[in-house]
């Protein structure tokens, strides 16, 4: 039998304002993970989201995870961590957010004060956090004190995991969890992640797999110090001019990667996947929009979003120790370090990229005939993850879509990765989902962040709506 | 006749603990010009060569040079001129040195404070400007003042122009001895500068050629902005990729630049200018020690010098725009600006060069096939001087050296530029003659520089012995 949502659905309408004065409180705290000296502001939104979640009757804890990897005396933000209904009778589910956030400044190009939720006449609510990730945590809290006012027996038990350290690494939280696992969240179904974001701006969509990331260095060296040009141009081999051609040879301009055997990893393509692109609700428009030109690769949807999805790509980020900044400098710096990573996908061992990527460098820098130094070394790997969409935890979230948004959701997946999901399912081995609920345009990362009103207040239905469905759906 | 200079040496001799308080007072001053909130300390460190020059008995002027270029109230240092003798029946003589100096701060890995200048037992004098240039520029005033003591007649005119500017692009100085070289260096029968150095730690050189710089940029633009990997690796043409490919295509490790019709610019070695290299007291172990490595380009001190002198040289210095930190950053940058530049030698004009990199670049583009942008412009470009060694003002430098060091200077170019050489030729109308104080190990612009203590007292002598010998010499 459907859920009765309809007193629970009104009652979110009803606190709308409210719902939007919680996030405007929580966009305030300029929670910024990264920068040292804003720590007690982020140990402040870590304290406000306790806070609330007392008020509204959880069990709260704030988990210490000592002191900052690399720092003296720097202490990471407390984990928190919360239980809603204890009921043996009920299913549990986990969910996990982040309430630290990226760095903001108005100096960065911002329309608006960055800490200061600010709603448009479209309803767009733009602020630092607001859809990364503090809308959606807030989501979980809504949901809560929207059946609490409308007298709806909540569904479930509800395990929440709201870290503080998500835009730096997640940093201590994998030995958290991991710990944890057989502890605070022992009693956990199924986990779901809301920290992603729609394929578009219409239509909603649940995902079940993400690319890893292989990330190498490049570091080449010769002189014992950096030069001037005038000096040693044309009487030194240059580290630059070796790192340059190396780099150079790795990818072409239209993505293809020519690391010999690297293709050959990937898993085939069969028809019954190829099948599933054409359906996704997303356009090259979609693309061209998020891109800001149309300088893409693939001319259609369907090789577009496999190349997102489930190819690998080849990316050059930068290259450290060379002259970076504006103006001329003449230096030939003696030490660089190019930075390049590989979004890897099934079924691609990790191991199995290094060592084709460590030979191929090798061969090409080999090549030169260059007396520098050169030396190629992963600095991090993070594996790609892919779920069963078939699981009830998905067939749950997909009629809670249908019934807040009134489609079936796109099922699909996601070119970048999220580490934390592959660690809650290898530690609690139980399926995980994940459920956004901002769509592509919201600029997570970037100036002007926002949320959609519209997103925000149905995305808190689907939260809770999704609660009822899982507390019924039959195990296949 | 030749002159007597005994008397003058050997009250150098007497009084080089006095030049060595000197130059200790100097350094005490960080006259750094790179760094605005150091102005204070250039301007007092004119203020001091301006004080010590009029205690000489130098007529002396401190002469505003305006607002810096791109600043709103900062105000450049002034530049320091002064006169000393004003006799028609002697020949005048226009000195230039600079009194400004590179940044320097223990935290950089110097091994001493380096505004205090420290003296080792093997006589080394570290401290940051030792060498360049406050030792060359007291040179000029302890020769008057050990002139003075000795009760000798000085034997020039001497016109210094002592700036505070050059190690930051020497601004405002061109126009300034444009409008002067008819004013206030109106007399001038040649022009010397020490701002160089040896070729080695032994053998002085004076020095009569100098490399050109043409300086360029390759910005490539795609995205309407910085871009995340994960999402969009494989789907967007990076302007990364691009630049890594355009830049590798510029140079070989073995120094060879690509770029057609370019070495057809190079004026051919006749057999005369090949065999002067021979002699040139060099070797590929100075090569080495100074590189700090041994990953030299070419196998013997010829090709070595000529490849430093009188051939082209092409470095990438690094890349704009791009992830330039440690650590690890998924980024696929929107806009990247890669900078190289080429050493250019007789007889390349500048318009020429431009000509050829431009078409280069575009052509090696265009075979990428991108739909990126790319736009490639030069940033600045300043041309090679040569001048005649056969001039007086050489020849005079020549038995100076002979007489102070027993040995014939080699005659040397250098791979580097010094622009206010060509603009004193240009505006002066007259003879250019660097003559080096410092030896090849000095240090400029890097941690411990330092200025060997007999290489300041001989150096010295030699300042005034090349005044006598310039007094005396006949014109060729």
């Amino acid at each position: 039998m459907a859920p009765q949502l309809d007193s629970y659905f009104k009652q979110v309408d009803d606190l709308s304002d409210h719902f939007i004065e919680r996030l405007r409180k929580a966009v305030a705290i300029p929670s910024i993970s990264a920068e040292d000296e804003r720590r007690p502001e982020v140990v402040r939104m870590g304290q406000f989201l306790a806070d609330e979640l007392k008020a509204l009757g959880a069990e709260v804890e704030q988990r210490p995870l000592g002191i900052q990897p690399g720092k003296t005396d720097l202490e990471l933000p407390p984990v928190v961590i919360a239980r809603y209904g204890n009921d043996k009778k009920k299913r549990t589910i986990l969910v996990y957010g982040h309430y630290d956030v990226q760095p903001a400044g108005k100096e960065d190009g911002w329309a608006t004060e960055p800490f200061e939720l600010t709603v448009d006449d479209k309803g767009r609510m733009y602020g630092r956090g607001s859809t990364d990730d503090k809308g959606p945590v807030l989501g979980w809290l809504n949901a809560i004190e929207a059946h609490q006012k409308a007298g709806v027996e909540f569904p479930v038990n509800l395990l929440m995991c709201f870290e503080g350290m998500e835009e730096y690494g997640s940093e201590g939280l994998d030995d958290f969890i991991n710990v944890e696992a057989k502890k605070y969240f022992a009693d956990a179904d199924a986990v779901c992640i809301s920290d992603n974001y729609w394929l578009g701006t219409e239509k909603p969509c649940l995902t079940y797999g993400l690319r890893g990331c292989s990330y190498y260095s490049v570091e080449i060296s010769g002189p014992g110090q950096d030069l001037h040009s005038g000096v040693f141009g044309g009487t030194a081999q240059e580290p630059m001019t070796d790192l340059v051609r190396v780099l150079g040879t790795l990818v072409d301009t239209n993505g293809k990667i020519q690391i010999p055997g690297l293709a050959e990893l990937v898993a085939p393509l069969t028809e019954e996947e190829k099948s599933l692109y054409g359906d996704i609700a997303f356009t090259m428009d979609n693309l061209y929009e998020s891109l800001g030109s149309k300088t893409s690769i693939h001319p259609d949807k369907e090789k577009t979003l496999m190349a997102r999805w489930r190819y690998p790509s080849l990316s050059v980020h930068g290259i450290e120790g060379a002259f970076s900044q504006p103006g001329a400098k003449t230096v030939i710096p003696a030490k660089v370090i190019g930075k390049f990573s590989i979004r890897t996908v099934p079924n691609m061992e990790p191991a199995d990229v290094d060592r084709l990527v460590f030979k191929y460098v090798n061969d090409e820098f080999k090549k030169l005939g260059s007396k520098n130094k050169m030396s190629c070394t992963l600095q991090h790997a993070g594996k790609w993850w892919v779920a069963s969409p078939k699981h009830w935890n998905f067939s749950a979230a997909g009629k809670a879509v249908e019934r807040v948004w009134g489609v079936k959701p796109d099922l699909t997946r996601e070119g970048g990765s999220i580490p934390v999901t592959l660690t809650f399912e290898q530690a609690i081995g139980k399926n995980v989902l994940l459920l956004p609920m901002g769509s592509s345009t919201d600029a997570a990362h970037s100036i002007n962040e926002k949320l959609d009103k519209r997103n925000y207040i149905e995305g808190i239905k689907l939260l809770g709506a999704y609660l009822h469905y899982a507390a019924e759906e039959e195990m296949v």
